[in-house]
């Protein structure tokens, strides 16, 4: 048994893939984002264009988060110094709770230290609670899913991307005795691309499934209120369970789920994610507070955003560039190579001060590796010009094709 | 399929059993803590003074603390917007790496956004690389570490708390060709007793198997640089792995491994709960680090708890109350009963403002169900001396023995 010489292969399988991950060590600039600090390599740090945050909305830096979390520091200190059951339960946990049940019409919400552990937590712990659960999940689940399902110890049946007829076809396969739960995002990051919540809905009746739906890149985003694509589709009512983020467009850090209240008590009370383990610091969550307040009532970085996405989509499109298509906020380069994908963001840090991260393989499938942009709010025109220029120059230089 | 009824028949199986828990709803002083204000069931906030908080050193309201919060928070923002590989690792994140990779003279350390998922995600991770693993657990092992072990899929062997003797007996029964890992905890938080390092790293040498130490009740409390229990006992050196909280002695929220380079890059390369989630916020990163760096230079907080603890146990004892035998900073009585346990806890909230949570089953096993005290430095003796009258008060009024 030599253990060093297993984790080396490890390792080299990573670098021999062209994977092998390096961070990029940034600080951001509060107030002025997109703007950032690059400390890679360099004598002290160099000004940078972030342009792959997913803090979509600039809400890390609105001055009522910012205002909210100062405040709570003051007055409660750093951390909850307990689990929720023991010493940890906050006053603004509850309110917190209230606000999000009430973001998407459900009577309860609960919250987790990250949108990764509300998935893994909920879905093991539910399928676990329902014998015999069959789980239908999209095969572009994100990995949290995933790992829920997997930990969950179900079986699970993988229906093709947004494959409402496939997903119908494996779900008549089983026994309508057998407890079903039906999995799906409804906007897939990578692609942009938004699930047919109505019509996968459909299905749950006709079979009567349970049906989770994870908006972590749709909440804050879509509909009057940010309660997602499941408020501007007006599908929320229909759905037993929601989950979502708030490190993306909320701007800070945890993660929930809303339901009736029955389910959310079951949660609470069995899902060892969300039992044994220090509960969300006061300060986070009253900067939630404050974020998720504001963008209920308040559309303007919602529209700012749109707005960004949609001129940089057109002026990519006119340059040339392959854009992959996407109905949303999200702007997919495509790339297809992962050696490619790395050395162009290597080149935009390096050379122009533009940060984006390559997307490889776990993360998209093989063979499809991109460039993912998010401009936000705070993108300005000028500034999407010169990534644009960046960018068909690095083409160019690459000798990669242009689209046209 | 009716889901209600099974959702209904999984909340009465606690009602049913007495472990149906509800969350207190509190807020700290920060500034004055222990003191607190707790808004369950009455009009306006009540004072009541926390006896149950794992903010052992109350480092969450230290002034460093909160001034490198808010100058984070001022400088960066609220959240880091994104996972380590896609925007959000900040040049905090790495600086605290480093000091905590140094706390336990290991070459490096990863983050985790909880000691829950750092548990979860290393020890699924690393037990998946090492193909046909077999892992040895202390049966009282802590929740997150049998969720790691769980999902890894490896085999497992449980040793009886602390039972040297029983673990050598599993080892020696696998074939030395088989990687094998020791899983244990340094302080048992809920026993307050203290694994024999020396003999387990001892056997792990004799046998060939990596060891992992959760020190999440003894990190920022024990050794002179507050690196824990394998400090205190200079045993650093001969472990893996190390493992450990900021959400505790260090007052504010996340979780860590610290490790040699490689190991800590296989992890960072292959853990899904260390990939795909947003990365800590900035602004608790930069609180730990002051924290961190404060409690490693600096005894005061922790040896002024160990005499609060001393003394609260003496007290304790004097009385006549059941007082565990635990050789650390926890300090738990036994009743030995759930709904006793609750009982108490409620009538010392209600009447008396002094909160301390019960711990009942799953948290321990089902007949020794407890009372857990935390003292910490801002404890005073006057407090002490009320509660421990109180109690004496309550014993009496249920009826239940004292030890004497
Ligand atoms: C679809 C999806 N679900 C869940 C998560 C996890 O959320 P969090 O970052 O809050 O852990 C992410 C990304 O991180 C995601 O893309
Ligand atoms: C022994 C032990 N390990 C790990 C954890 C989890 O740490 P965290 O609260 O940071 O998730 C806890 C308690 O919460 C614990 O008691």
């Amino acid at each position: 048994m030599n253990y060093d010489q297993i984790f080396d292969q490890a390792i080299d399988r990573l670098h021999s893939e062209g994977r092998y991950r390096v961070f990029i060590d940034i600080l951001r600039n509060k107030g002025a984002y997109p703007n950032a600090r690059c400390f890679a390599g360099h004598n002290g740090p160099k000004p940078i264009t972030v342009w792959c945050s997913n803090d979509y909305l600039a809400m890390g830096q609105h001055p009522k988060v910012i205002g909210a979390m100062e405040e709570a520091l003051h007055d409660v200190g750093a951390g909850s110094g307990g689990t929720r059951n023991i010493g940890g339960n906050t006053h603004y946990h509850i309110q917190l709770e209230q606000e999000l049940a009430d973001l998407h019409d459900k009577e309860s919400a609960l919250l987790f230290t990250s949108g990764y552990v509300s998935n893994d937590a909920t879905l093991s712990t539910l399928a676990k609670l329902l014998p015999g659960c069959i789980i239908f999940s999209d095969e572009l689940n994100h990995a949290s899913m995933i790992a829920g399902i997997r930990n969950s110890g179900c079986e699970k049946r993988v229906f093709r991307h947004n494959d409402v007829e496939h997903l119908e076809e494996l779900l008549a396969a089983e026994s309508p005795d057998v407890p079903k739960l039906i999995a799906f995002e409804s906007v897939y990051s990578m692609d942009g691309d938004v699930a047919p919540i109505h019509a996968i809905c459909d299905l749950a009746e006709k079979y009567n499934a349970l049906t989770y739906l994870d908006e972590v890149h749709a909440v804050g985003m879509y509909g009057a209120r940010g309660g997602g694509i499941s408020e501007r589709d007006d599908a929320a009512h229909r759905l037993n369970l929601i989950e979502g983020t708030l490190g993306k467009a909320f701007g800070v850090m945890g993660g929930y789920v809303a339901a009736d209240k029955k389910i959310i008590d079951v949660i609470r009370s069995y899902a060892p994610g969300f039992i044994f383990t220090t509960s969300l610091s006061p300060v986070l969550v009253a900067g939630v507070l404050a974020s998720v307040r504001h963008l209920k009532s308040c559309s303007e970085e919602r529209d700012a955003q749109q707005a960004s996405a949609a001129r940089l989509k057109a002026m990519m499109r006119e340059a040339g560039l392959p854009v992959m298509d996407s109905t949303t906020h999200i702007v997919p380069l495509m790339v297809g190579d992962p050696v490619k994908a790395k050395r162009i963001s290597d080149i935009l840090l390096a050379e122009y001060g533009a940060y984006v991260q390559p997307i490889n393989f776990p993360t998209v499938p093989r063979g499809t590796e991109r460039l993912r942009f998010t401009p936000g709010p705070a993108h300005t025109e000028e500034m999407m010009q010169e990534l644009t220029n960046a960018l068909v120059e690095v083409w160019d230089r690459l000798e990669i094709k242009l689209a046209a």
